[in-house]
């Protein structure tokens, strides 16, 4: 499958709620605070701080998204906020796409390590691999962060 | 010296930017951003996200104030975003007052653990060891995070 990345557009919008909507592993009000990054990101990237890319397939259909931004009060510390990729498009290597896109403008700009945070719980395995593979290294552990049984890792990779 | 914790007024703003100004640890961005904090917290704090409290002294001197908020996406955690006590008055409690009056107001809320970051650098001894003595525990550093040499440190506490 060809995978095209480019810039997310207003015109996407629609689309890219229904990928979030339909992703089981975000909740509700992870929908919510992951279309407020969106906006950031199509409104004015470099005063919100949100960055977005997309990804469509070679007809042209949106298949996936990544948001990301510099961390405040640091020197060369990004964040990535958001990655999703359409069920029925995963396994193609889609995501580690985008990840890699976005680590290469990050690191344009002056970036030398890339966090991701993502949670401790079964269902989460395979994202947690997903970054592994990708030479994400584990820097911390909170125990029962987002809720009882539910802790956070977060992942780092130095550019 | 007697101290009494209130709800943080507009009047207070300017007395506040100017203990922030005077406060060696934070740089000129930080006061940027630690005004970012107070504004959303005197403007609606079920809005923002942010919530202040200040102390003043018996002569109704502003003397020092702190900022925290629920952790967003999560059931229980919060964090301490800024704290700060005017240079002349530090070496009283004040500092101590205010944490644990935010943390009986977290705990009131349903809050359960509590975080605070803060710089590895030698000339952030002084703060690292308040959070120690008020029963925060190290758990995790994330090396040269804020800039070369500067690593980021967070603490929490389990109220």
């Amino acid at each position: 499958m060809a995978i095209k990345i480019r810039k997310l557009k207003k015109k996407d919008k629609a689309a890219l709620i229904e990928i979030l909507q339909n992703t089981p592993e975000f909740t509700a009000e992870e929908v919510v605070i992951a279309e407020e990054v969106i906006d950031g990101s199509l409104d004015n990237p470099d005063k919100s701080g949100y960055f977005s890319l997309a990804a469509e397939n070679e007809e042209g259909v949106l298949i996936g998204f990544i948001s990301y931004g510099p961390v405040p009060m640091t020197q060369y510390a990004w964040d990535i906020y958001w990655l999703a990729v359409k069920s029925e498009f995963q396994g193609y290597g889609t995501g580690a796409t985008l990840l890699k896109a976005a680590e290469g403008k990050i690191a344009q700009t002056g970036g030398r390590m890339v966090f991701i945070e993502t949670s401790g719980k079964a269902q989460y395995d395979k994202t947690r691999r997903f970054y592994i593979n990708n030479d994400y290294k584990e820097v911390c552990n909170i125990t029962d962060f987002y809720a009882p049984g539910d802790d956070k890792v977060i992942y780092q990779k130095i550019l």
